[in-house]
């Protein structure tokens, strides 16, 4: 409480209204929500690729070259969801996640690289490396998922 | 039932996979978790900017810059989640979007300029234009949601 009051007045003193801080600061609900939002996005632009490498969905390279932008650009968006303070809300989210923060930014790091990969090879337009790119890029995920998401 | 044997006649004859046609036909429930995700994520992006605009946050040019990058990518992905084949599902979201294509496709447009202007001005770095544009950005938003979306 006393902390609270001195977080108060320092706001007061640096001019920033206490409402404007509160609001800037998200619910662990709109947190979980937000980055829910981040993976339903990278699956509705992945999973059209990811049946075109299986043939199982015609290729088609301007959707790859469309989807391939959105992915690159969904990637880079901060993984700030998994906040400590959404640790107790009942989601799939693994306590590795917190419990394993070097393990589990290794794992972004490995999708990051994939993707990148993808971007890369999408620009080359050579059918057979895209296919495997996105292959990889859906490796990333699972292994992800794998280590800290709880089974469906 | 007849027109669906001769659909999956047509399919086998160009070769493609009945069960891969299948997957990439998203059901109904995919398709607004979808729509949901992208307007999650575009306020999520848009809601710092806004407190800013308001001076309810203070100014700071390089989260302007990052997230205006991310909401033109988020404005320019499809509207597709909002499919006829969603009407049922119970949402926010009012029948006029179906009833009124052309108003729904409007108020898009709306939005895409307003954020097109946002993305211009951000990169003139005027704090005044840019807060101007921001609250432009919000409005569109509103103006669509008053039309299209139930009050909450």
């Amino acid at each position: 409480m006393k902390l609270k009051l001195v977080s108060a007045a320092i706001a007061l003193a640096l001019g920033v209204g206490i409402s404007g801080m509160a609001l800037s600061q998200e619910k662990p609900e709109s947190l979980v929500k937000q980055r829910q939002a981040k993976m339903t996005l990278q699956w509705k632009y992945l999973k059209p690729l990811y049946l075109m490498s299986r043939d199982r969905m015609p290729y088609d390279a301007k959707t790859v070259a469309q989807n391939v932008s959105y992915l690159a650009v969904l990637d880079e968006m901060a993984w700030d969801g998994f906040d400590p303070s959404t640790k107790d809300l009942k989601t799939h989210a693994l306590p590795a996640i917190w419990s394993e923060p070097a393990k589990f930014k290794a794992a972004q790091e490995h999708l990051e690289k994939a993707v990148a990969q993808l971007v890369k090879v999408s620009k080359g337009g050579n059918e057979a490396a895209v296919k495997s790119a996105i292959g990889d890029v859906n490796d990333a995920c699972n292994a992800c998922h794998k280590d800290f998401r709880e089974k469906e």
